[in-house]
């Protein structure tokens, strides 16, 4: 007995999806098969327009489908503010805050020479002649407080204050409703550290 | 700021596969659209293209490109035989154990009135007019053997006894390799009820 080809074929692909295995991919073939035709046409469509549409944007390398995307086309912002963020997830976060009104550069990335990503292929060079266009005052690193993360911060920060431009990076301390007794150790240590006079 | 608007869609109709909520599907389109655009064309044409081909079997109601499954034109199978299953993948799975030789009919489900699943969706009346063709002599139940299964099994055999077919059902008891003191009590019942001289 084989299977259909179509359906060996989708249930191959689903596997392309992080965290689905052989048998996972099998059972969705069936569900969508059996009881969701609808969202599978759809899924189809989504992934073939998403996959032709969507690519970097020249200034800031976060998702679009223009050759520029809305938030560096748009006037109202701060253009002596850059923000250095990981992904376009990190970017969204902060935009939700309504705290920054500055312009991002997202690296798709974090440097991890241990998984063979280098400088290269988080566009440190593009950051660099972005961040040096004369107009850019301030760098805000808010890359993220991982071992990774703050490894790429502290090399895209030596890069940039080389080149007398302004580097900062987001406060570090106790989180906002935080208790001092289920917070780790390690984040007080930083708060008493960075401790601010009030 | 507003994320490209073929890049939300594509995140919405993740969502529709299961066990997928919003979180995981931005990360899985964005995951797909800076890592493996590859992997996410492949999907595309993988789907719209399982949407178009796969129906089911005209005699035996399995996932097939054609109007009869190759099982069912198989002229080597025993067609006095007839084996219900739930599934195409507990069909796999008997298929597997190369005991069976004869022929198949998929429910594509299970009756279960908490679910509104009646005999209509698991396509009973066609089970019906399969297994009185003349040809099949004995039916061999293998749905499975949880609370619903055993319920459509049951329907299913009432039915068919009413009208003088032989019926009948996997057997229960100890599973191979099973240790008796790590087996449920409930299936050592049975399988001391089931047993067998030797």
């Amino acid at each position: 007995m084989k299977t259909p080809s179509s359906l060996d074929f989708l249930a191959e692909a689903l596997r392309r999806l992080p965290g689905i295995g052989p048998k996972s991919a099998q059972r969705i073939a069936y569900h969508l098969m059996q009881h969701d035709r609808d969202g599978a046409a759809m899924l189809g469509r989504a992934l073939t327009e998403a996959v032709e549409r969507i690519h970097h944007c020249a200034s800031c390398n976060t998702f679009t489908e223009n050759e520029i995307c809305e938030t560096c086309l748009d006037p109202e912002r701060d253009a002596a503010l850059l923000c250095v963020v990981e992904t376009p997830a990190d970017q969204l976060m902060i935009e939700q805050t309504l705290t920054y009104k500055g312009m991002y550069f997202v690296l798709m990335g974090r440097l991890s020479p241990l998984d063979g990503i280098g400088p290269r292929d988080i566009h440190l060079e593009r950051l660099m002649r972005r961040a040096t266009d004369g107009v850019v005052q301030e760098v805000v690193l808010a890359t993220n407080f991982t071992n990774e993360g703050e490894a790429t911060a502290h090399y895209i920060s030596e890069t940039l204050k080389a080149r007398g431009l302004k580097v900062s990076r987001l406060a570090r301390g106790v989180p906002v409703g935080g208790e001092l007794e289920y917070v780790d150790a390690g984040t007080i240590a930083r708060a008493m550290l960075d401790r601010r006079s009030t």
